[in-house]
């Protein structure tokens, strides 16, 4: 039994800004989930086309400001399109509840708390190894987190339900602060995503196409976020840039001393001593 | 078809000191592919006692100097007992070939060169969460990397026997030497397992068991190699320390400046496209 609002929903009519693998992985999810729901999507041409040939969405409208006729808005897109969007909502006066999947959440926040928006911020722990609404999936957010992120402001009606509208996604909703959102996220994503990164680029600069053939799972694993895009990784950044440069200075002091260059960091026997028993606690 | 030596293998009767994950694993692997071989183990009384009760080897001896009837003795041991143990191989002027899964070459190889024992390295690029006897698999190596490595002075038909030896265990054997190997491999296996410990710890200590439930898959992915045993690690690193510094060295100058403290460090948006492009070429 799902605790999503009955047959229809929290919202029975939805707009969706950017189709993309989460935006279209929601619109599947929510039709999975409420076979009658109606979904409005605003996107560029061929997206729209392939979304309607799929009977994924009933309608599309060109730009946000004409979403006038839905109960929700979901703004699925880069953090500072997201931050723009929020502005067009409020320049047109739109009623609905709006919601986002953005990936740091303080700037958004207070974007829709100057426009006086009955906004709920939203963040789902989903993604795949490539975008686009090809690969959308309904079932891309099951047993996943998704932070439901407001305010003390913040319409409380509004907040259940969007939080009731990820569970029905199959999402494991779970309420927090900008704050506490961003400054986690900085140690739990974008600081792996950077060093996914650097560690790509360092190991294959190095040793090339033929040492990487000598790799095992291990360095599969550690550089699978590697395929992530900058474009979209530069707003997550440049929006997180306090927090990101905190957990970038704590990983570098948790590096352990090799040999001879010790400087008062730990020995590598102590960090692995910790990260074993840390793995172990985030395991139980 | 394997190009394992026919129905008896390269090798009838092989002892195998260690018999934990990867030692175990051999055992089960040689079985598979040849259920005539002799297998004839040293390890503590109770990993033995398990090993006969399965009937996975027919033999034990107390120590490896007793190990004078077998084709093959396999050294599957931390790489500090493993140069101990060549050593006691060549104190008991063991005539068999002798070959090891150790994960670093250099300080291996030139133990074995100065004994003049019929050594050729290997090491199996292959892995599980947990180890023992237990854990060990006969699919383990199935298309994972072995890599063989052996000095010029190497006796060539020992160095074609053990390679074949690997492949009939599931393997994609490759030849090098142990410069490249150990330089490889600080790269994109030491390397990266020194980020998984730092990454575990310092996002943990951080951000607390709570943070760490927002997390999703890609920091499960990044931190899955935090659960290695440091005790295995030290010996690693203890012998490779200087390309292990390189690595570490050259990984540092790769993180991206974040914000305002750009210091001739690439920004973001090149990094990644560089990551992109890497992993993009690693997988085709």
């Amino acid at each position: 039994m799902r605790t999503d609002g009955g047959a229809d929903g929290p919202f029975r009519r939805i707009g969706i800004v950017g189709l993309g693998l989460i935006g279209g992985s929601i619109a599947r999810a929510a039709r999975r989930a409420w076979p009658r729901v109606e979904i409005v999507a605003v996107d560029r041409r061929p997206v729209i086309q392939a979304a309607l040939r799929q009977e994924l969405v009933q309608e599309y409208r060109h730009a946000v400001d004409a979403l006038v006729d839905v109960e929700l808005i979901v703004l699925a897109a880069p953090v500072p399109a997201i931050i723009n969007l929020i502005d067009r909502c409020a320049a047109a006066r739109l009623r609905a509840v709006i919601t986002d999947v953005g990936s740091t959440k303080r700037q958004i926040v207070q974007a829709a708390a100057r426009r006086h928006l009955s906004f709920v911020g939203g963040h789902p722990i989903a993604g795949a190894a490539y975008g686009g609404l090809e690969h959308a999936r309904a079932d891309l957010f099951d047993q996943r987190p998704w932070l439901i992120v407001a305010d003390a402001a913040a319409d409380r009606a509004a907040v259940d339900r969007v939080e009731m509208f990820a569970r029905g996604l199959g999402a494991s909703a779970a309420r927090t602060d900008a704050d506490t959102h961003d400054r986690v996220m900085a140690y739990v994503s974008h600081l792996p995503q950077l060093i996914a990164s650097a560690l790509m680029h360092t190991a294959a600069s190095h040793v090339g196409i033929d040492g990487l053939a000598m790799s095992g799972r291990g360095f599969a694993d550690m550089t699978r976020l590697a395929s992530s895009p900058g474009d979209v990784w530069e707003g997550i950044l440049a929006t997180n840039e306090d927090f990101v440069r905190e957990a970038l200075a704590a990983f570098l002091r948790a590096l352990p001393s090799i040999g001879s260059d010790a400087d008062g960091r730990p020995g590598a026997d102590e960090l692995f001593r910790h990260a074993n028993d840390w793995l172990a606690r985030m395991r139980q």
